[in-house]
């Protein structure tokens, strides 16, 4: 064999392989993408759902999907990031579903609905009921996929100034509700008000507004409100509020399966730790609240109360369900599937906390 | 340059490519990990946390890391996981750890107690609450991690031929209750009996026993006994059973980093899907037992007889305390940590569902 024969196998096995080495390293490509929060940076346990996403997919592809997550205080748009993610300035957005009902009324249901289901009662729905089909069939048109993205559990009625005994006494209270509940709320009277976060403490301090409605003790401690306020209301608005992580279709299409792959698990797995996160922190603000201020009463709204909130709202949906089958499939499937897990929720936890009062 | 110096160069080149080659190669290697599960095949939803966990970590590490599920059929051993796993014959187990009390009483604890924790509570307290930490603090010495592996939720009372209206009613009752619910019974003169699986349906017919405690609607269902027997308690023995994965801590080892991590989310996010699925399986199964048997009554334990089991309980959990520290360390931190979250819990998910009855 002549050296130049020699030369030229040589060659060949470098070509092959460089070739080899060279598939092997497109593997190791780094997939970066962008996601913006609805959320600031300081607005735990939500902000958290989206770093610990943004974690777990680069623990587990080894650095190759790399997730830059800019809160609304990086990007100044909170409520854009529906429009950014379909627009293609960003590749996820993490935020809730209500927020869009202006842009798409078939969104509104998929955050959750009054005196609708409970965060467990909901999962099971999304997951096992149809649920997780039906939101991903609203986004679909909008070249978006849309996941569950963490539960803040029930959401309190509010801090209120004054105890509620009766609907009239609803008539002329001026509150900050925003979203659903507050069309139910000005339907019986109630002066419902839009105040900037940063103003409220005052506002319900100096009697601008009566009562307001924020989240739950994970939230509500840092704002201060227990300290003003002397009657907390349980929830009847938002039993089961779930955030949401959406995603650009083209985008996701891009990755290679695997990515996708541990991008839509993460997604799921950050969601469920969000809602022990917001349970825990909520354990502890509410132990906090009541140790330094034990004069603060909870109270739940009267029964009369309730039937009458229950009765507008129904009312309200039977309007909007009118016009908008998907929204009539949506609300339908969630009933029929409450009704169910209900019955289950009453002998199961409920019962189990009767019994050990 | 010679020809010689060509040849030497680009054979440098091969070597340097070969190397790299190989390098990228050796990341694809396959990594079999064997698992065994206490429960047998047919056993849903208990068994499809552990074939999940296998799918997603398939999935996600791009068929890198595979997961061989032998169920108690294959391998005929349900209660001999823990010492296969810590043997070695074994990678991973599922099952729960209560079951290992009489290998090592420190593993007592991490399933469930009566009078203890709901699910939610639970998963708050391992994951927020010191829970993980402790729970592999008493795994370690056996050389196994241990993680969360999903919970049932409040496990029903059980199914009773007749009601039980006081202390006295115990006495002489024939009934299967395993485990430390078991021995608070007993105490209470219930004759526990050790019945096959199998046998229980007619046992319970006859008037072998008088009631039995399996699990709630999603496992009871397919045995049959609300055809039998018409009364089903509410829960107080295990009001949040959680499973585990139990994982041989050298095998964990000499996975790489990012399996590592992909074993380990993969645990965590099968738990978390096992308690949404046992609920949509409870929703559906309760619905369809009260539709075809309406005459089943739901009934809580008296008052009397509920704070009778509690004194007993605490008794018993005294006497285990008395010698073993860190299982009074965990029970201590499970009982403060409780403490906090009922009363979260009373005043989100319990209030809203009373308020809404």
């Amino acid at each position: 064999m002549s050296q130049k024969t020699n030369v030229l196998k040589v060659l060949a096995l470098v070509v092959l392989s460089v070739g080899l080495t060279t598939s092997s390293f497109a593997k190791e490509k780094v997939y970066k993408l962008k996601l913006a929060t609805t959320w600031g940076t300081s607005a735990s346990p939500l902000i958290d759902a989206a770093k610990n996403m943004a974690k777990y997919a680069n623990e587990m592809s080894n650095g190759r999907l790399s997730i830059k997550v800019d809160s609304s205080n990086k990007h100044k748009s909170p409520f854009g990031v529906f429009d950014m993610v379909k627009g293609g300035q960003y590749d996820i957005a993490h935020s809730t579903s209500y927020f869009w009902k202006g842009k798409d009324i078939n969104t509104l249901p998929f955050t959750t609905m009054p005196f609708g289901m409970t965060a467990p009662e909901q999962y099971a729905w999304f997951y096992h009921g149809g649920g997780l089909e039906l939101m991903q069939k609203a986004y679909k048109k909008h070249g978006m996929l849309s996941f569950p993205g963490g539960n803040t559990g029930v959401q309190m009625g509010g801090w209120f100034r004054k105890e509620i005994k009766s609907v009239e006494d609803l008539k002329g209270l001026k509150m900050r509700i925003p979203g659903f509940a507050g069309e139910i709320m000005a339907k019986h009277g109630v002066l419902v008000t839009n105040i900037a976060p940063g103003e409220l403490y005052t506002s319900l301090e100096r009697g601008t507004i009566d009562a307001l409605e924020w989240v739950g003790p994970s939230m509500d401690i840092t704002m201060g409100f227990h300290k003003i306020a002397p009657y907390y209301y349980t929830g009847w608005h938002e039993p089961g509020a779930e955030t949401q992580f959406l995603v650009n279709i083209k985008k996701m299409n891009k990755l290679p399966k695997d990515l996708q792959k541990i991008l839509t698990l993460s997604m799921k797995l950050a969601a469920f730790d969000m809602y022990t996160q917001n349970y825990h922190m909520s354990a502890l603000a509410w132990d906090k609240m009541t140790k330094e201020y034990p004069g603060i009463k909870i109270k739940s709204l009267p029964k009369e109360v309730m039937l009458s909130l229950k009765k507008v709202n129904d009312e309200l949906l039977a309007k909007i369900t009118k016009d908008n089958p998907f929204v009539k499939e949506t609300l339908d499937s969630q009933n029929a599937y409450m009704k169910k897990a209900r019955e289950w929720t009453k002998i199961s936890d409920y019962l189990y906390i009767k019994d050990n009062l």
